[in-house]
Order: C-alpha cells, then structure tokens, then sequence
C-alpha cells in the first residue's frame, strides 16, 4: 500500500511500515527511545510491534491505564516523570502505541517535554486511524471538557497497520467507523456509499480513503480556518453528548463514534432547516448511521444538560455556539449560529 | 527608544509601547482580553498599566501567587479554568504582566489553551526584561526540574517599560543584571567593560543591548543547535546550585541571578583549565562579579548534591553535562564536557 505524505511527516501502511521506522531510529540516533502503552495495547499489540521492528535498541515502556478519564495532566505529569527517572532527554523518542488517548496525550507529552522531543504515532483503533494520523492536533481533557489543553505538533511519522484492528471488539470498529461516514458525507459521496453497501467490510480501503481525505482537508488549511472545519461536522453536538453520557453517573458512556453518530444525525437536521439539505437525504442519513448504532433514546429532561456542554464548546467564539451544516452531500457551510430550540428539535427528531 | 524586531514580533521599549498594544487589541477584535498577574504586580504594575493603555475593552484579572515554587501545573490547571470560566475561547488574549514566572507559565498557558491564543508579554523585572523578551521559550517547572515542561512560542509582541523596575528591591535588580555581563562575556565585551565601570548605572542603555543581543542570538539560531548555547554561560552549574539552595530546607534560597552569577566565576575558572582563557581574566571576571554579588561560602559537604542536580539538566545528552565555555571574551566552545573533579575545583576557586 501506498504511503502518504502529510505535511511534515509520512504515514506508512501495513507490514513494510515497521522498516522505515527502523530506519528513522537508526538514522537519529536517539538517545533513549520510550513506548508509550496503556494495559490493553501492552497485551495485544506490543508483541506484535516488537515481533515486526527490527532493532537492537533498548526500548523503555511506560504504561499508563486506559479510558478518556485518565487523558488528562495527572496522567501527563505521571509520563513526564517516567521519561525523567528513565533517563529521557532532547535526543529521545517517544512511540505511542495506542488508540487516540494514547497517541493524543502522548504527542502533548514529546510536545512539552524539555520544548519537545520526537514522537512516532502507531494507532492501534480504527478512530485513532482515521481520525488522528494526520492532522497533528495533540491534546488532554481538563476536567470535563475535552482537548481543552493541547497543541499543533507533528510526529516524525505515522504507522497504520490494521492487524492491529484484530485486537478490538465489534463496539471499538464501529466507533471509527462514524468518522468515516463523516469523510463520506462532507467530502467523498463514494465513501458513504460503500459503507451504505458494505457497511465497515473492506476496511483497509476506507481507512486508506479517510487517511488520504483528511490530509487533503489539513494540508489545504492546518490552522481550521475554514475547510478543516468540515471535520467538525456531528461533533460539536456529539462532543456535548459524549461529555454529558462520559460525566452522568447513571447513564453508560457513548463510544466517541456513537456520540458522534448521534451528532451527524441531528446536525444533518439542522442542514435541512436551515440550508438546502433535503429532509429525503436526512432520513438517508439517519437510516444508514441506525443500520449500524443502536439507537440511543436521549431523555427530554437531560437537553439542558447537554446544551451547557455545548456552551464549552472550543470552536465556541464569543459565547456563540458554532456548526459546520450541509447543504448537500460533498457541500457544507462554516460557522453556523443554530438557535437553541432547533438544537432541541433536532434531538427530537434523532428520538423519533 | 527604537523597536526591536523579533523573529516574528517586535520588542516596543517605554512609553510609546502602549499605542502598539492598544493598536493590537484593535486590531484583532479579541473575544476577551485577560491579564495575568502575582499579587505584587497587581499591586505595583497594573495601576501602570491601565492608566497608560488607552482602551475601553474590559480586562479580566487572573492572579497566582507570586513565586518560582509556583511556576508548576497546579499554577497552570488554576489558570486554564479561570480562563475557561471566565468565557475564553480561541479569539482571546492573554497578557502576562510580571516577571519570569508570570511570562514562562503565561505564554506556556496561552500556547496550550485550545492549542493556542495570542499573548502579550510585559516583563516588569531586569531578568525577565533582559532574558525572556526574546526567545520565544516558555515553560514551567516539573518538581525539582527547572523549565522541564514547556514549548517554544512567540508572543504577538513584548514592552519593555522600565518603569516598572521602580518597584523592584536592589536584589532584584542585582538578579538580573548577572544576564547583562553574560552577554557582555560572551558576545560584546564592551557590555561587561560598562558594568564593570559603572554597575547597573544607566539601565536602559544596559537593557536595550541586551535585548538587542539576545535577538541576534536567538535569530541566527532559533532552535539552540550552536550559537544560542552562548546564553547558557554560567547556567549550566548555576542552575544546579539554584535548584540546590531552592530545595535546601536549611539554607536560604539563591536568585537567579545570584546562581548565575556564581555558575559564571566557576564556568570561568573550568574554561581558564581546559581551554584558553587566561587566568587573569577569569580573576577580572571574579572580581567583578563580586563587587555586585556578596559572596556565598558554599559548603564542601554540599557539593555532590549539587552534581546531583547537574546530571538532570534539560541539556544533557547521553548522560554527559554539556557546558559552554570561553576560549576568551566573546568566543565561546559549545559542547564542552568537563570532569567531576574539574567542577568540584571550580567551586573551590569559587569560594578562595
């Protein structure tokens, strides 16, 4: 499979992804290198990764526990002082092994460390391929807001290889697979079709397809000033679910692909109210994202709820909550204001 | 006073400064405007501050305490939620007015705030005006580990208002003026020959060369690879005996510049052993150093937990302690690796 080549840096796919890291190790002669894990991609994806990198270098693990709930400064300064006792340096490299906690707090972590040391991405989910090779946002939650601390940094590569996909359950593919029927719906009609057809089959090809989408999307504008804006598109609503369901106590947590399934839902309502998205096209949608997520019925009484979250917003300017509509398939529109009971009519209509 | 440009924001010297910032401020149409403050500078500067700067925008305090023992995460965490509560978002703009803790952990917190805000730094002591106007470093502590955590990020412009210098003690002034004779040391010795004539006499003059030298500096060589290493002169075993006496419950804590200046006569006396500089000048430099600095007899019995402390600085490579050192005045040796033995001889110089 083809590499591809992001701004500053390579992503490599499969098998023959593991020489070029090799070769970079050899060619920088770094004076430590870490590998950053949680407990699962110890288990299930470290052996693999030390089985197909060819080096007689020391790696030094460092393991941190998984979950959304430790991406956060504790976790951070807990990596910070690994890499410290470990003997890290300027000249050391970090690998994060792992779905987008890892690759996200671990990118912050070589970021920040001594003003920044390299760092290798290899994610190991189905999300965290397809969302975060490219695109070099790092980031942490602080307290309940996601990526509300972070920064632009780029790895020195990127590794997909999809063997590593073997390690996850059913709820873990499907939870990528929303970023990609957002690729399909904003920029690649193709995309949603296959995934209407197929749904997540074939998926070295739609990962290979939202990789090379989204670094078209970056590559046109790093900063989000308006074309990387249609990655938003199901997330600011989503990321409001996901927060409010991640900090309810007696709710399940959402998947972030479900969350954001339920976002692209709703968000695809609003097109049709305010812009030109036909409400056929809508139900389209709907049915299609239904045939793959358990519908979730949100409560009435929790909307409030999530409309503070949506207040905290990032992408939030000036207190005003911020959307990326369509107003068709392949065909969005930036920054636009959605009045609040639109926001709640468009919850209705995902319950309906 | 002339404008200073740096790599991509220009230094605004005394009064006239304001009109730039209020330009800005115009300018960029900022959501929110916030200033980061100790409870000193809330107290000496920021009446200053608002009386000079001519906007009707309104300005939102956030004050920490005062303190390097504060230039940690916690002190950050407390920042990014006032900024957060206090409704900011990626169009604000964070000014950071006190000296070296407020600017390194403000422009830190601007940078990683939604991966990145604007800032303003307004250095209010000698060190922080002389040091860390220009750079671009930011950072804060990590335990014991000065400026382990940290990024380099340019603030959209700097004022060097010497006023403010009215509020600080003697001691204070001394701090800073130990960066003053390094550049005069190891870039223009014309500086070191004023200092040695007339102390810290005719500040501005002593300022304005400074900034004006580190700028070159730091535009020959942005990411410290050779000629900005220069700037570690003295810092390297300075920094170690800072940490040392800041950590010491026993013993009263250094400044900066106290540090530093004794790093200076010692790196002096290991440059007079391994390289060329004559013994002679290493005593002009001793003897100068000290009509400003008093003395501190540093106990033999302390001088391994001071190596200590040397072995985990940030610009260690492979384990090995890398200095700058003198060949003669204005030509320095990067990369300089020096004997325990040679150190511990160059405390003993020190305090003969």
């Amino acid at each position: 499979m083809k590499t591809i080549q992001a701004v500053s840096y390579p992503v490599h796919f499969q098998e023959e992804s593991y020489a070029a890291l090799t070769n970079l190790i050899a060619k920088n002669d770094y004076s430590t290198i870490f590998v950053l894990v949680d407990e699962n991609t110890f288990e299930a994806c470290y052996p693999r990764f030390l089985e197909k990198l060819n080096t007689s270098r020391d790696l030094k693990l460092i393991e941190i526990a998984s979950g959304e709930i430790n991406k956060n400064l504790n976790t951070c300064i807990k990596v910070w002082n690994a890499i410290t006792d470990l003997g890290g340096d300027r000249k050391s490299l970090l690998i994060t092994l792992g779905g987008g906690v890892i690759t996200d707090l671990g990118g912050f972590v070589a970021s920040c460390f001594k003003r920044g040391i390299d760092f290798v991405n290899i994610p190991t989910t189905l999300l965290s391929m397809v969302d975060a090779s490219v695109g070099g946002k790092t980031g942490i939650d602080l307290g309940v807001l996601k990526n509300q601390i972070g920064l632009f940094a780029n790895p020195q590569m990127v590794i997909v290889d999809d063997v590593y996909l073997n390690t996850l359950d059913e709820r873990e593919i499907q939870s990528g697979t929303a970023e990609i029927i957002k690729y399909g719906l904003t920029y690649d009609y193709s995309l949603f079709e296959q995934i209407k057809k197929d749904k997540y089959n074939n998926i070295n090809k739609l990962i290979f397809r939202s990789v090379e989408i989204k670094n078209e999307v970056v590559l046109e504008d790093p900063r989000e000033k308006y074309l990387r804006k249609i990655l938003n598109f199901g997330h600011t609503l989503g990321h409001a679910i996901e927060s409010f369901y991640l900090e309810s106590e007696d709710k399940k947590s959402l998947t972030h692909g479900e969350a954001i399934a339920i976002g692209m839902i709703c968000e695809s309502y609003m097109s049709s109210i305010l812009l030109n998205l036909s409400i056929e096209k809508v139900a389209e949608i709907k049915e299609t994202i239904l045939s793959i997520y358990n519908k979730i019925e949100i409560q009435k009484e929790d909307f409030s709820a999530i409309l503070d979250y949506l207040k905290h917003d990032k992408k939030n300017v000036n207190g005003q909550i911020n959307f990326v509509l369509l107003n068709d398939f392949e065909d969005y529109k930036i920054d636009c204001i959605v009045p609040e009971e639109l926001i709640i009519q468009s919850l209705e209509y995902y319950n309906s």
